[in-house]
């Protein structure tokens, strides 16, 4: 299929890879054109507009927040003023549901057809083809989708609309931060009453904590090593602020969310910008007094 | 080994049942003496006192809070007073890490070795010997103690202390108890926005949330099938008390286990005290005006 | 002076008597005419269109949250189309830091003044001309405003800008709706322990909680009588959002604000729009079992 | 009235001198004999042991918690034990409502008459007679204790019960703790937005915010000066604690008193236990980035 991918960061550079892989045209498009590059030897065209890349079958978007998709998307020169009728575009972000729903009516009265695909994993998942896609949309753009999704990911997961998409990875991605806030609690209390964090977590991942999840952030915050960050802290911020802000329209009073808008809030305010987002994890221990390790 | 076992709830009638298939003379004591008679078809013994299940190598306790474990340990009728000198207790109850730093103590002084094993796992885990152990206390006890743990669990983790292996246990099951506080309060938000509960636990678990209990607890949560109870909610309320009177003397801060405080104490305020402690999950759906399932 | 009032609401009703009292003349406008006769009869004059009430010195406005606000004022048949250079616009309303800097903006860039001048007490203080009053703005404006602040309150303080005195009203709703919560928990606890709710609120009140929002919303949560509302639940719940939306902005980890967000969900999401904002104080009552009075 | 008098800390020293301004007969006993001396220039009787001081009609006791209070009134050399039959024990002190109801049960057992006294107010209230007295007890326990009650106080409030008693006052004060940390988020929201704290507590306080606890609270966090400790840090835990402990044997969930308890726990973990318990006020702007005042 040829298609437009737009979004170059962490993530995307994975996907659009896999994507020329799997054996499809593909042209890129980033505000950044140097990161580019990389894609360019593997066979993608660069396009130096959006509307370059609303050629073809579809486009997909993966984009950090809302206001980097509504700046790509909406307006003269974004992709529903360019793609033609009936041509596909695949949201992959972590957007809001609202968002979400917007896009749906909107790409609806273009006659395009849209499809929220976002996605559960890290860039190391991305790179390696083995992310967990989530989509949903109308039936007939979803099979459109799918060779593309099956390109990206080990495993697409169909709902019934885009907004139950983008809800469904909100909700994961809250779960994951609970998880980082109760290992951060856990590995607090252990480590003041004497216990090896490493060997507690040898031990809680050998026995019932299998989610890889608790592997990997436990020893992030065991080591401290928030850096680089393999998702942003700012995004997890931004993911619990749309959980809160779905929570919020449909009434569903959420006090883990809240607990952890709060870490959030604390990390932001004392320089975490540029950290992972399982630095909230370290929290606890520095309420403890517990000096940073 | 010729080993007492005291205490035949859900949990310890399965660990004895196994300590027998494993060829170990069992003598069992239980308050209520009824429930040793599936026991006695397998080949145990029944002590009418506390003092005759002291009559081996060891003994083991298997008790669902500080209070019993402190009426059939303390005391003149207790297992300190009757054990013999060198022999070994098994303390594989939840209990307080300060109850475990006391019979370390008491156990010291009357010349009698002392490992503290609390194990994690349902009842369907201990019938099957599947448990997983953390075992604290002297190298020399925890040797002694190894081919009895073996028989109950499918793998023993050693740690330094009785004290340590205490606070691992409880640690652990304030992680089990977040994820269900988590996984409540997403199941809240993705049914009221749409989405099918079963699927999305289908979703989660067979993509990052592959941990057994968030199958186990998120099923239990869509369902509503709180009774008959795995895990009793009085018995998570102890457990995450005592997480926060180990925090409280560590000094170390636990928002989330306040929040899971206050979960099980509403659960308890309205009748939950025949419930599994996974009831604590349809209180974010009742806050957020879903009638019970 | 010639003053344009908009919105005739519980507080605004009060508020334009009072400056009809003082002598000024006044025209008033609010959506639904019919609240408009009582005024008239006490010397307004009714307006059909915003237009007409900017036809003075000042314009007031005293409307229920920022899309109000916004339709009121911004737009070609709003406040700033139409009111003269260098004439006054006086916000009375309680909204957002960032709506308050937008309009400081937007009036500068027209030529004309614009004061915040949020105000606290309820209706009865409202008609009673005994409200608090919050001004920011330049010097020159704030002097303009003066005299028809005094007609409206009891006493006015002046701070540095119109987005610092909705902060400080904001964060003083935050302060009153702590209050509440506190109260609730602490009626519960009492109530719960045989100790009757009025001797108590007695006792605390003529001994160190002598501010009279104890006696008001103590008194309300003690009887559940909370309709008519004297300040509708949905209007706390949205003062509460935006202080959580200001302390995202400034970085402010604020928990207890968190939780009187959760609060205000659970009361939405079991029908509590018609109630006053102090039915949040009956939820911890009712998290404990106890039946609603 | 001849009276002994248990306890001179900063808040006991200050009842002991007004009891014998009002003329009663003191024979005063502490720990720490030093701190009698101011008394005795006064006019009071030291007593070498605690039995002397149970000679007269009552004894009064004024101590830091529930360990202090058993030490001195249980055992054979404590209150219980000497007092005469049908002489009084007052117990000002801030206990738990379970022991308030084991002293009621023992002296009840000893022919003893018992009522519980705590008091509202800090040292400089004490010194001038000025608390505020909650006395629970029989109704014939009282009357004895009111001339000496009205000695220490400027107002006496009768409740049914002891248990009673403690319990008003724990909720009293943990009204106070959630008045300190509502406090300190209001004052990071709005210093972190440019407001000025001194004025906005000055505008808090001449408004709605009338109760001194306000002033006197807001002036401590505002400015930092928590040292000396007029009611010091470990104490104000040590009641939130008691609030907590008798939530839970009621079945009260308090979600403000969990967060409080939080806040203790972070403030004595980074060394605040010489600080005042207002000091829990500075953390929200030290989890918003803030330097120490």
């Amino acid at each position: 299929m040829k298609v437009g991918f737009i979004g170059l960061g962490q993530m995307g550079s994975g996907m659009a890879a896999n994507l020329l892989k799997a054996g499809h045209e593909v042209i890129v498009y980033n505000r950044t054109p140097a990161k580019a590059e990389a894609l360019i030897a593997q066979g993608a065209t660069v396009a130096t507009t959006i509307a370059e890349t609303c050629w073809g079958d579809a486009v997909i978007t993966m984009l950090a927040n809302d206001d980097a998709v509504e700046s790509v998307v909406l307006g003269g020169h974004g992709v529903i003023s360019n793609l033609q009728a009936s041509a596909l575009h695949i949201s992959c972000s972590t957007i809001s549901v609202a968002l979400s729903e917007r896009l749906t009516a909107e790409h609806g009265q273009a006659g395009q057809r849209f499809v929220a695909a976002p996605v559960f994993g890290r860039p190391d998942m991305a790179a390696a083809g083995q992310l967990f896609v989530v989509a949903g949309g109308e039936r007939a753009a979803v099979e459109v989708a799918t060779p593309l999704l099956g390109a990206i990911g080990q495993k697409t997961f169909v709902v019934s609309t885009p907004k139950a998409a983008n809800l469904v990875k909100l909700s994961g991605n809250f779960l994951t931060a609970s998880l980082i806030e109760a290992l951060g609690e856990a590995l607090a209390l252990i480590a003041k009453g004497g216990v090896d964090q490493r060997h507690y977590l040898e031990i809680l991942t050998s026995s019932l904590f299998t989610a890889p999840a608790y592997k990997l952030y436990g020893g992030l915050i065991a080591s401290g090593a928030f850096e680089p960050a393999g998702f942003a802290a700012p995004l997890g911020q931004k993911d619990i602020r749309l959980v809160l802000a779905a929570a919020d329209d449909l009434r569903v009073p959420m006090p883990l969310a809240s607990l952890l808008r709060d870490r959030f809030l604390t990390l932001m305010a004392n320089g975490g910008d540029r950290l992972d987002w399982s630095a909230i994890g370290k929290l606890a221990a520095l309420d403890a007094g517990m000096a940073p390790a």
